[in-house]
């Protein structure tokens, strides 16, 4: 096999077209950012990774970078550790690229995953098996995806609808999700609430339900609501969604809530790093874990989440940010691989126009991406492609997300608040 | 790379000589059982892995040699799935492979074992790549093991002295200590207790603390104590063993214990499979697992226990039952890639005079192995050895490990008691 150390390492941050998504926090900036790892080794092969490209966590990867230089890409074991303390001796604070809403991750492991899943990318195209190879093999060749509705601006303020139109009550979810379902076959739904009051999103899952009566549900308002409210939701909604997703913030609240509520809780907010879940075990505050490589440690400790999901009684799903292809095709590899994951996955993909990789390898149809079976993750970066979405970073201004920012610049008067209702 | 796709699988039980060994419910046989698994694949890579050999156990093994043919060694999951099935349908009981004293582990999980051990076998060598680097890749270069003190007697009943000598008290368990961390150099030592009352075994640890103040002692009477009596030495032995290890049966005796006693408390006896992971956190039963790929479910399976120790706050060690070099290979390669398993790790190796394996790669220096560097495992089969050993299966007339039948046809007296004391 030809040698795999590693030789050099390169964080491109990139910028790509969003829409004016709104949530608990705020709204979407018209950028999207993501940061493309490569890495190159001795023997010629180059694998990537992608992730957040908030300022800090660039800052952090540039040290990670430099830190891993001269191991093998097998030694995944030894990378984490040598990124591990070189993070660990920074300074720095902020960086988790999800707009505070996801801020007690574990910095090391949010650092790691790219390089981890560029790695296995190289291993893959050294052995000429997928990384899904790697990980215990697919179990499925096909990955269920949701349809994420968001409510939404038609556009950005002072610019042209953009396409999707605008979304702010039931029937405009309903025209989203006709759409997104005719294009793509999904057969799972998510709303993201904490937008308008409890009662307006119930309104809306209840519209949903009516009109997609045989299509699970689900509606994550992001810890928008105090403990009565979201036991009160959780009532109104029993038989209408597969599970709740984060109705109130941290595990005693959400213990609370689950004690009351008879559909499963599911979290990526209170349980978003390893130290969590023995509290999270403890005080039963979940019933699901939406698992997510980027901020898990990569797709090797995901197998571990996976495998605590199935020891300790917890269902398994899986969280998405705006993302692009490399994320896809690493998220396809690991849910492909992971047996117990049996929900749809969670993925923003439908939101995005533009990419960094040669087309044709990733696509949907049924709601699912096949799963791809050459060597490696399976996509290929598009120089072009990369070069244009940088040029973006570099043009746009934007250089850490903050939906609450951008709310308040369009609305002075709002304010991030949680619980709100 | 050349195709892997099993083609064929054998399963050959073997016997090799095993010396007098006292435990808590008997008496080791005079022959210790192993069967040795080999895959071959369509490209002409084989791999090798190594288990029990009781006839239920052979039995169950030969039915899932058949349903895996036709699988990839990549695809993991499958194979897995695909024993798991097999396994589930068949009628056959018992044939642990550890004369009872671990009962509760997964049927699925210890049938599959050494399947996988055979399947990274290959993929390591497809790959060349050893068998640490599909785990993540070796953090330490050795790996520490314990010198594995019994009782026993001078040999087998109407045998010669096997060389090792009796050792029935302090005495003769500190000459045996001297011998084998001699030959070794071993810097742990485990002592097997549960066969004399537990003053005896207390002035036994205490006497070998005596005369070796620096080294790390451990005793494990495999839960021949009460409640009572595990907290009464528990307190005797404060400060001078690392761990006490299954002093009292079942999860709710050693939370009692564990309630009282000041040093950890270890098992291999209450947490054998992953369904007892939860009620082992929730009663806080014990503070460190013994892991044993062997009924873990392989060396990925054990890498996730690994991760579930670390995340809920158990320290990791390793059991060990008598084996052959194919299983400490397959240990030594897993305890290398993982960091968290920080004990010296069990073994029976010093009391085996046999081996199924060309000599020259497994070796112990200052109480260590060094982790083989080579494609997959690192071992090889001596066909003519494998043969000699298979033959003296076939001719030692034991078909099950059955250490309290045995003992009982020397001393008829003997009753397998759990707590005795």
């Amino acid at each position: 096999m030809q040698p795999t150390t590693i030789t050099g390492v390169t964080v491109t941050p990139v910028a790509f077209i969003d829409p004016p998504l709104l949530n608990t926090v705020g709204v979407h900036q018209p950028y999207a950012l993501r940061a493309i790892i490569r890495i190159e080794t001795d023997g010629g092969l180059r694998g990537v990774g992608e992730t957040y490209a908030d300022t800090a966590h660039i800052t952090r990867m540039e040290a990670a970078a430099e830190a891993i230089i001269g191991l093998d890409v097998f030694a995944l074991n030894r990378i984490r550790d040598a990124i591990d303390q070189r993070v660990s001796r920074m300074t720095v604070t902020g960086g988790d690229g999800v707009a505070g809403m996801i801020t007690t991750a574990s910095t090391t492991d949010r650092v790691f995953s790219p390089f981890e899943v560029a790695c296995l990318d190289i291993q893959g195209k050294a052995l000429g098996r997928p990384v899904s190879d790697l990980l215990g093999g697919a179990v499925r060749d096909r990955v269920p995806f949701s349809a994420y509705l968001f409510y939404k601006w038609a556009g950005h303020p002072g610019a042209a609808d953009d396409g999707w139109g605008e979304a702010i009550d039931p029937a405009g979810l309903i025209r989203q999700a006709h759409r997104m379902i005719d294009e793509y076959g999904f057969t799972a739904i998510k709303l993201k609430g904490g937008v308008f009051p409890p009662d307006e999103e119930v309104a809306a899952i209840k519209a949903l339900h009516a009109e997609f009566p045989n299509i699970p549900l689900r509606l994550d308002p992001n810890a928008a609501w105090t403990v009565d409210t979201s036991v009160r939701v959780a009532a109104e909604l029993d038989g209408i969604v597969e599970y709740l997703e984060d109705p109130t913030p941290g595990l005693d609240g959400m213990a609370e809530v689950a004690a009351e509520a008879k559909m499963p809780l599911a979290t990526n907010m209170c349980v978003v790093a390893f130290d969590h879940l023995k509290p999270a075990v403890v005080k039963n505050s979940v019933s699901v874990v939406l698992s997510d490589h980027h901020y898990w440690g990569g797709l090797q400790r995901s197998r571990q989440l996976a495998a605590i999901c199935d020891t300790f009684g917890m269902g398994l799903s899986m969280h998405s940010n705006s993302h692009l292809s490399i994320s896809l095709a690493a998220m396809v590899h690991l849910a492909a691989a992971t047996p117990n994951l049996t929900y749809a996955c969670d993925t923003h993909w439908p939101w995005k126009t533009e990419d960094v990789v040669k087309p044709g390898v990733l696509g949907f149809s049924d709601g699912a991406v096949p799963v791809p079976t050459g060597p490696g993750l399976g996509v290929e970066i598009d120089e072009d492609a990369l070069e244009r979405l940088h040029q973006q970073y570099l043009d746009c201004g934007i250089r850490d997300r903050d939906d609450t920012g951008y709310m308040q610049s369009i609305d002075a008067g709002f304010e991030n608040t949680s619980p709100r209702w």
